[in-house]
């Protein structure tokens, strides 16, 4: 498999690493939206966050936060966002799901936008009583 | 407490409820960045990533991974963003702790950029040193 991540756990491709345990692994983005930017990754595969295995997104998630802890401590920064991206539509570059870990600072160059979308009450109703239903199965 | 999301989960203030359990709420956004955006929070009050409990963090990652997988199927977005942002710096307006679940479509007009940062290689190692030293503890 030519997954660059994979190469990374595997150690063919160096990295930053800044967490290990048996689960995760979690180094620096060597494209940093600024500095102190983590990925978090499972040792194992999976695409994204529909093929991700439960246990392994809870050992993720478990990681993320600790990691945030540290980076809140150590750099002080004026607030931190959690990004995961799946499909080439949302962002997602490299095919292993991974969680960015972004330090913001006022005045950083990072863009989180969106305008927001204008839906009739109706709309909302028919669209949540549609999940709703789903989810309850 | 004059927390919006808090009210939200007492049924003070009405929402368009998709999913719901002992821990954790789910409802559309109602400045949704695109049709499908659902927000998932605990119902005990935490204001960050930093002060929420593991185990409620852990629920809210469940969900959110279970509600991404409905909207794939019943959407079919191009992607899906999950986002979640600490401290107004970061873009966060609601001092409750939520996690974004963003169907995104080609095209779309949400904007998710930054530009790479420039490190030095002595300054990547450093920082993950400092990182692994406080991680390991």
């Amino acid at each position: 498999m030519d997954c660059i991540f994979c190469k990374i756990v595997k150690g063919e491709i160096p990295s930053y690493k800044v967490y290990e345990n048996e689960k995760v692994l979690a180094f620096l983005d060597i494209n940093p939206a600024n500095y102190g930017h983590v990925l978090v990754i499972p040792k194992e595969h999976y695409n994204n966050i529909l093929d991700v295995e439960e246990d392994d997104l809870i050992e993720i998630t478990k990681a993320v936060k600790k990691i945030a802890e540290i980076l809140a401590i150590l750099l002080e920064p004026d607030g931190i966002n959690i990004l995961q991206s799946n499909n080439p539509a949302a962002g997602q570059v490299i095919n292993h799901i991974h969680f960015h870990i972004i330090p913001r600072f006022v005045n950083d160059k990072v863009t989180f936008h969106w305008e927001p979308n204008k839906l009739e009450k109706k709309q909302f109703e028919e669209l949540a009583k549609r999940l709703k239903e789903e989810l309850e199965n």
